[in-house]
């Protein structure tokens, strides 16, 4: 590979801009930063930016050593202002994409970002798409935002996806052991995205299309909330037939080779699985293609808090109590075990069934001292001061996300009635009802 | 654990017979002989016993060495003479279960087999359940028919599930290796059937009840039907928006955690995946129990041969022909590759919707010499002698078994146009249709 743009990815002098603070745009600075390439993170929110230059973090899954390498690092810089986008050789589109209310495509980060950086492209420069979507979104919606300029993609700048693969807080798949799948729209966009990626990952894949990637990003998750869905739903069905389910699993789960356990819980959050195979579902009707297990696993996981609040309903009810009467504690709030991120998260969904059904209710989360009301969820809350022998104050615990802080023999020992989603207290106590 | 039965099953003094001589029953009777335990393999088909007797196998995965445990050790007998029962202490019931064309299970085969022993139960004897069906089918269905003679479970004679778990063709999990979950019906039935399992199995797990180990076997397949349905709908969708699943799939798979990738096909067969979830889908109506993935799963396979048909229609509509005055070609109809087991095959549904469109059909598989009409599929076929060369009389070769048998260059050279449902012809060949 010859050229000023190659030479540049190769030797690390290329100046790389990465576009959204977020987790994912955050751990590629980082990476490239690391890697001794000269490094700006770029977000139009201020607080964030400010976050980070006074060395904190606004994730709780953000390592010091990340915000090391943006703050500290001679090579890194981080701003709001878009005239620092000039002279950056290679741009890293890692802003969010996200569904509406009725399960359509917010694309508009991304369309903000693409339009934001054609004024800046200019001949030899590479953009990478790393925001998740359907296939076809970096060939049709991103490259004409960017062609508008008169420049030629393949033959004056470049254009690759490269899906955003990771795992919150799994210290065994670090950004560089985990292979970046790439799909330039010509071959020489994915030739110098190749170059770029080999400097901060063990292994990259050339696959022949951005399509090609972006629907690979998709059908991981989309195998996730398929499965996750269907245990669910198995979970219901085994246990209107008095079988419990993580017995059942345990047991399966013995066979080895073949079958790979997923578990129950109160609905899957994030900003992925319940999120990304829905941009396909979208996408997918201008075709009339059939997505028929996707959408009924998101109707699933859709139903999921209301199955956790009928369950609390019945918990209330052995002891003779009505949900509109009740005291109500939700012990977690983020969407997974650990981190402070309420994206999609049940709990909130939890939190807004309880509150409609006019129950009495509050909630602790160490990572969460108070929910902010966003659009679809009108929460003003904060988090109780959690003392383990005030859980009796409580008619009913539930058991929403599974923090390695809490100590769940307190939780036992002191709530008068409980309902646990996450199979966390498995002795089989007469106050526990599994939801 | 003390006993007559307990001393027996640890001095390999038992006489075990297994019911039933498929290919999970030999595999049972090789184990138990092998481990030195007094065998008898018992069916009512006269024609499998002869065939063992004269030691030759009716399954072209059976082993000689399973054919040598059953026919050549001196304390292997096969019989269909109920009369060859009478001493018997421990009964392993691994007669067939199926559905029929309504998808309702048949358990007849088990409550024949439940029925027959009845008549040989007496004191201190283990029966042992390894035909898979839904749960509480040993409860509720075969421990009835055991109690009818007045003999108490847990006390006189003892009953457990073993739900059988195999990969037929699979040399890395031979029967010792795969783990026996096992499921009492009292807790010393699954005490003593893990005696037993013990000198057959490095590993056995004992869970709460037989119903958990039922649900716990159809769980393992019903995981299989939704995710492989699953594929097949995505081949579906992202085929009609132009993008190939098969590249997808190898992109997605560089995720090194979280996914698993399975793989596109002509629909699922076999006796266990498209079958087994039925069985739950039959009993959670009891109970109105939701299990609208495993159903939407099975639909979906359902309808992969139709979709095969439209594959062959449209290549065909290439070279400018009709179904109706087509000759057809199909390669390998045994249910999944170097079998020759047809039970629920792809390739039966396949061939019978090409006869009732009229097409000229005809079929070749090297384990297949014939097609014998069954109900479901009244088909009356021979193999046809497959020379390569003659490929090209056919107008189109549908490849529907990928079996090792094939040499697969000479299969692309000489058709005059392919549909190909595995992926073999992996090169993007204008004749080759994927489907």
């Amino acid at each position: 590979m010859e050229g000023v743009l190659a030479d540049k990815l190769l030797n690390k002098t290329a100046r790389i801009a990465v576009i959204g603070l977020g987790y994912v745009g955050l751990s590629i600075l980082e990476a490239f930063a690391e890697a001794g390439f000269p490094v700006l993170g770029y977000d139009c929110d201020q607080e964030k930016v400010d976050t980070l230059r006074e060395k904190k973090s606004y994730l709780s899954y953000l390592s010091p050593r990340s915000l090391h390498a943006v703050i500290e690092g001679k090579n890194a810089a981080c701003s709001t202002d878009p005239h620092s986008l000039e002279g950056i050789d290679v741009f890293i589109i890692a802003v969010p994409t996200s569904l509406d209310a009725h399960r359509v495509p917010d694309l508009s980060h991304v369309e903000d970002a693409a339009k934001l950086l054609s004024h800046y492209l200019r001949q030899d420069q590479l953009v990478v798409m790393q925001s998740t979507s359907y296939p076809g979104t970096t060939e049709e919606r991103v490259l004409p935002l960017l062609q508008s300029e008169g420049l030629k993609v393949g033959k004056a700048f470049y254009l690759s996806f490269v899906p955003e693969i990771s795992d919150i807080g799994n210290p065994d798949f670090s950004f560089g052991k985990i292979p970046k799948v790439i799909g330039g729209v010509t071959e020489t966009c994915g030739k110098l995205t190749q170059i770029l990626y080999e400097h901060v990952s063990e292994h990259v894949y050339l696959c022949s299309s951005p399509k090609i990637a972006e629907a690979a990003k998709i059908l991981q998750n989309a195998y996730r909330l398929v499965n996750i869905s269907f245990i669910n739903e198995m979970k219901i069905a085994l246990g209107r037939m008095g079988i419990d389910i993580w017995e059942v699993i345990g047991a399966a789960s013995k066979k080895p080779f073949g079958f790979v356990p997923f578990y129950p819980g109160p609905g899957i959050g994030g900003d992925c699985i319940p999120v990304d195979p829905y941009y396909l579902v979208w996408k997918a009707r201008e075709t009339d293609s059939p997505t028929s297990l996707i959408e009924r696993a998101g109707d699933i996981n859709a139903e999921m808090p209301h199955y956790i609040l009928e369950k609390i309903k019945d918990a209330l009810s052995c002891d003779h109590k009505a949900l509109a009467d009740a005291k109500v504690l939700v012990l977690g709030v983020g969407f997974k075990k650990d981190v402070n991120d309420l994206r999609e998260s049940a709990a909130l969904k939890i939190l807004l069934l309880l509150q409609q059904a006019h129950a009495k209710v509050s909630y602790h989360d160490p990572y969460v001292p108070k929910l902010i009301p966003s659009g679809r969820y009108p929460l003003s809350m904060e988090s109780v001061v959690l003392e383990y022998s005030n859980l009796k104050e409580y008619d009913c615990t539930v058991i929403v996300t599974d923090h390695s802080f809490y100590d769940w023999d307190a939780v036992l020992q002191y709530s008068q009635r409980i309902v646990d989603t996450r199979n966390v207290l498995r002795k089989q106590d007469t106050k526990v009802i599994k939801a």
